[in-house]
């Protein structure tokens, strides 16, 4: 019976069938053979600057690698039963394709620095792709903003509405959270560009390659500093994990708003046909389930956050193969967020506003400290103006009236300060527009907001590297 | 272009590509089939009584699901575009087969209904592979635990030698945290066993079924008493999750056990070379991958667990699409357990104990309570004792001799109360004969303990049901 | 300088200042003083029978005893600065009290024992409070459900409305799962209660105590098998952080409702006043603290089990210091339910619904279903059915009439089968009536449904123990 | 009944006493009580810019909160009835102390960006500590390095000894994992300096207040782009939960090494007595509980995290009572730090390595890559190397030698290519100092990593913030 694995030569029996069951990650981290193969390549380069290869050697490795890629593109790959993992597979396959030369690529190398290398070339790569789709969100957003900077709607606190605000500030204000996101997943991406390759197992290498230029061959930017620290590094795919729940945060939260917001009792909004789905029994319904969704994933990812921490937590320095256990929640909160985000952008672009709706949901109350500001402008102390526009609340509560509705004598009774221009405070687009300084819910404001978040937007979508 | 998803009929455009994606289960929960299959063979069953189906229908049905069953038991079913779900999926193949009668299946019932008895139906199901193999674990442990009923070792507090324990002692107490874990399986297998049939979407259901015949066809011992809550319950799956959760939190517990008594600092335990792994870099390695993954994916379920209780957080009563959310997890711990404990029964199976090893780390030192019990025993207070017996340690290390060495009038010196027999208290042996109460590690006791575990397992394998 | 500490002896430097700050458990531990207490009291009985205490040193001991509960009762309780944890804090006390017979307290047992032993006798006695107001909470339910049996309000699915149900049903939804949560105590409860006493620090005991009776005296139920495991169990932590964050789950969905169905959106629920709180700038406002904290700290707790599964994993078997861990996270999750549950029992009882804006808020979209039925009932297929009901809806929709209002005509054109008596149909409290199967929301159904409550919770409050 | 709360006017009875002990944080949230205080003080400033208060105005309220806060800090402030919170504490004590002005200080302000601006205060002051604390141990591991640059080990992986390295170099793998820390805790501080305050309760200020001078007044770097996002931002909590667990995983691991090195199994540290504890009833022991517990608490940090994500999740933008469990978890993360670090500082500054010891645990089989290598020189492929070696590994352990006492012709048996010299591998200090590229264990490297360790620590100490 026959061993395959990288490893069978001090071996006299074959490993059990449940420990190989166990053991296998062909399954899932064969998607990284894009990488391996990348890194691979340019390890073979960096083994001719150190003299282990001719240039005919890495030539040969560099096309027989290019044939394993191809391929896999094609899905035209077959593992082998000796094929444990995608390094074992592209290895035992260049092997058939170029002959015994293509042992000489392990020189100096170990799965360990290897896997690690691998494993952060594929996440910079998705950090791009994940987040050249946080800049269309974005840009989304900011599209419909544009078109709702004069909008009005009650803006909420604890679910009851609070003041009145413009939709387009309660829309730029995802806009901010994702602009965070951005800047951690840049963050992130630059630690992840850090090249483990030269550390070998655990005590770096004996070989004099230039591993500076091997990192920037990989599209890295730095060399680790310890070769005991890198290969048991993952600290990265933390950072990923961590990003991504907190980005799957403010996704659930926008999400939260937009199911009530677009719910019969709000009536705000109207989701595009194309973005809900039906009910296998009530013909009627019309449900929310990308939202639902990106609310719900936001579980899946953090729990892959608390999975790892606590996978990592106590492991004796160097590698363990614990940490075997860091790809799958990596590759699924990566495409979760691949397939979420798509979805999002549509839901956010194809969305309608009632404006009717939203004006009508405004109410009185809601310039309560409109009114408060009223008397402060006449010298009453806040926190005084703030408990007699409470009785005045409670006032009209009682009379079953609203605010403005109240005769100024009741308002005088409760403080004499009340000016007879009382009743202007009643305007909610004036309450509105009042709110102007930076940052504030005034279309003036807002428009400020809006070109302020243009031209972050577009700084990075013109640099050279998409994050 | 058409949409043949459940609910299509309200609508006039097809669902957005990008939705599409993110909403398809089909990928995941097709390893529902066997069990939606179940229910619905059951369900269709149950029309018969409520006077919905004929009897000739409801042999039409139940003789196309068998079909629909052998052509995924033969890997012969081919998904359509519109199967978005299992049930889906199941629903429109039958209809393919038997014709429109396959529409009078979906009377009464919601896919919210349906989702929940297939997972339960699942769940149920994979409980007992699981607890199967608990069960084998807790014997291989019998089995090796019954060869070193007299086997001493070091047992260890804060990974230090504390006293002498036997080996099987040390085997045993893995046992008994085990037999907790299938305790707990079992009462969350009965809790899983509600069925949710007969609640509709959330309202119940019109139609007059017998829903306590119903569930007793599916295998289930009752039924829900409340439609609104039955179609979002979701505790059985918490309840999976947490009892998987703390079994892995055992299971590394034990693993890090070996892997250290199985390093060659230790070498206490050999382990099976069918059970180990090489290195690819380090020829001679023969790492405790089995181990390690043990004590890693307990990190991976702990997210699940994590990650399905932020998913529930704040979500309204009633079904919500995040639920969709419960499958993968639920799936991926199952598989982890299924894959985990055979290759962890091979271990215990096949590991060697080195008793010289074993004994040659026993250090006189761990009597040192024992010398206090000297002192006690004649009459002097144990904390009293144990300040004296501190004393005669450090004293001991002082002289840079074995406590046993330490001349008679030393220890007189610290108290006269020692005895002249108190070199008979250096016997390791003697000491772990001491402690024979129940549950103490000495041999007596433990034969006592293992005939207990044995008795609780023979119950529990000779129980009608397995778990 | 002098160290107090139990194990001083040993010793020649005193601790380092930082560790002693680190290691100091008595901040949160003292809060055990009455179960330390009490299981030192046990146990010294216990030691006249196993012949290392007279009757008279024992009751010396348990008088002394008596007197530093007491002393912490009045608040008089004074540290020392070698009070490391409680269990040293009242034995230096006794040992004041009494002299150097206290000394003999701690014969064959160690403090990984006693701490055990203490932590299950407190946590016992939590979830009997626990239990209690879970009781009170269900109770606060039901006299609530049983005024509104036959008030009409929509049931949701995916926060859009989606059949009528009564708000009896909606109430009871989450009597339920409180009673699951309550069997989760109660089975909690039990597995606490096995009795760690007579394992000593990890190996057994030597002396002769009648374990069983030992445990009957602390009103544990069963003793544990094995020494090893039982001082490093933490199982019941697990468990009792487990349930709890469960029942939050539960909480917080109650709680998410109840914030929508009493925001003005929906007005279906009046808050009282004295379970509200206001704003500090926006006097108008009425805000849901309560219900946003029952949400908001389901986090917490969930987060606690999270941290102490991360803690446990990988530990070596026996004890380790890291499992001081255990205490804080038990007793905030204990303090956060017996702070929570009160104030959300008084939401409850004092909550008042407005049947009019319930009423007001159903659509005859809702009776989409019943539609169908119709439909079913004349023979079509229930799947035909939801097809040609989902046109229906359409054609109402364009036509901007409700379905009743759609002539029959319209209807006939759809399908013919379509009677004249389709507009029965849109009877609201009708079709709740239909839905009388056990479990669903017809009134009748619920009667039945609340006098099973009714059953299932006096049982339990007329069990001789609480839980 | 009196209520003193901000928001008494609206109301008409008072709080019932279940929601005050519910909603009370003034038991936590009074540590703010300098941060609150600070962020008044400039607001004040604040508010006359915007001409709401004159010059005296401010004056005055600037010296009744120095009043307030010499009060806290002499111990002497006494809460009133109707604090419940710090904010409301200040407000109520400073108009005790100043008369009604003190009521102006609220203008335009509302406590949701009064505490999210207290709250970053606090926070950013509490990284400036712990990177502090960081930087100080980071000194003492490069301290202990310098001594043991030669100083060889085995190095670990699996747990199993895979390749000697220097002892300086395990040491400072834990130095650049803080280093990442230091710089995730620099750009953690750095986000968390954005000021709220000008937000209002959502919708911003209409007071011509200059947020920016405002900002820089209290210490802060920016100010927030909008206002209904700033309110609800508790990204820089969970940045700090996050960089805190993902330190506190590294000291986990750093610990797991410390722990087991320090064990009489492996021997090569030893623990200064200081920093550790004895056993109550094993007079030998020496536990290492400041390495345990950095292990254990690694759980506790990392479930804050989970805790706040599964808080926020799912929330609707703006703010919620629910954010008020962001404080607890930052104070604990914080507390813990600062309470671990300095212990963790001592012990690394006092142990003392056994070289012997360390020494005595290299074994040959550790330099089989090394004979690998020594073929790969002499042209075979490093694949056909491994397996070769495989080979002689397996001949010596049947033989039960040391692979340098195997003899020659038996190499050759294996493969023709082994070197007369092949004896010359088997020189540990040898294999070390051939790993001298960057980052490997050679002496050399170490002593270039050592400096560029310093480089990096020198410039973070001198820069003008010390983090």
């Amino acid at each position: 019976m026959s061993n395959n694995t990288l490893w069978a030569g001090r071996y006299e029996q074959a490993a059990a069938e449940s420990l190989r069951r166990l053991n296998d990650s062909l399954p899932f981290d064969r998607r990284l053979y894009a990488s391996d193969i990348a890194c691979s390549a340019a390890y073979a380069r960096a083994l001719v600057g150190a003299g282990v290869l001719t240039a005919d050697e890495a030539d040969a490795i560099t096309a027989g690698l290019d044939q394993v890629r191809a391929e896999f593109e094609r899905g035209e790959f077959r593992p082998a039963p000796g094929d444990e993992d995608i390094h074992t597979a592209v290895e035992r396959r260049l092997g058939e394709i170029i002959g015994p030369v293509a042992g000489k690529l392990h020189t100096g190398r170990s799965r360990n620095d290897q896997v690690a290398a691998d494993l952060r070339h594929w996440q910079a790569a998705a950090i791009d792709r994940i987040v050249a789709l946080v800049y269309a969100l974005q840009r989304a957003l900011i599209e419909q903003a544009k078109g709702h900077i004069e909008t009005l709607m009650p803006g909420y606190t604890h679910v009851r509405a609070a003041q009145p605000v413009t939709a387009a500030h309660w829309l730029m204000s995802t806009f901010w959270m994702l602009a965070r996101d951005a800047t951690r997943w840049t963050a992130t991406r630059d630690a992840t560009l850090t090249s483990p390759l030269g550390s070998g197992a655990l005590a770096g290498t004996p070989y004099a390659i230039d591993r500076q230029a091997l990192a920037a061959e990989m599209g890295f930017v730095r060399v680790s500093p310890n070769s005991l620290d890198a290969v048991a590094d993952r600290d990265f795919v933390a950072g990923f994990l961590y990003v991504a729940s907190l980005m799957m945060v403010h996704l659930s939260r926008f999400a939260e708003d937009v199911i009530l917001f677009s719910s019969p009792q709000y009536g705000f909004i109207l989701l595009d046909e194309r973005f809900t789905t039906g009910s296998s029994l009530m013909p009627q319904k019309q449900n929310p389930d990308v939202l639902e969704l990106a609310r719900g994933k936001a579980g899946r990812v953090a729990g892959h956050l608390a999975g790892l921490l606590n996978t990592l937590k106590g492991l004796p320095t160097g590698y363990n193969k614990d940490l075997q256990e860091d790809k799958e929640p990596l590759f699924d909160s990566a495409d979760t967020l691949e397939t979420l985000l798509p979805a999002l952008i549509g839901v956010v672009e194809t969305l309608r506003f009632d404006p009717d709706r939203m004006r009508a949901a405004l109410d009185e109350g809601m310039l309560a400290t409109d009114l408060a500001d009223h008397l402060v402008a006449r010298g009453v102390p806040f926190r005084e103006a703030h408990g007699l526009v409470g009785r005045v609340v409670r006032r009209a509560l009682e009379s079953n009236v609203p605010l403005s509705a109240l005769p100024l004598d009741e308002y005088r009774r409760i403080s004499p300060v009340f000016g007879d221009d009382v009743r202007a405070v009643f305007d909610f687009a004036a309450s509105v527009a009042k709110r102007n300084n930076f940052g504030g819910t005034a279309p003036d404001a807002v428009r400020g907001q809006i070109a302020l978040a243009e031209t972050w937007l577009n700084e990075r979508l013109n640099a050279p590297n998409p994050s």
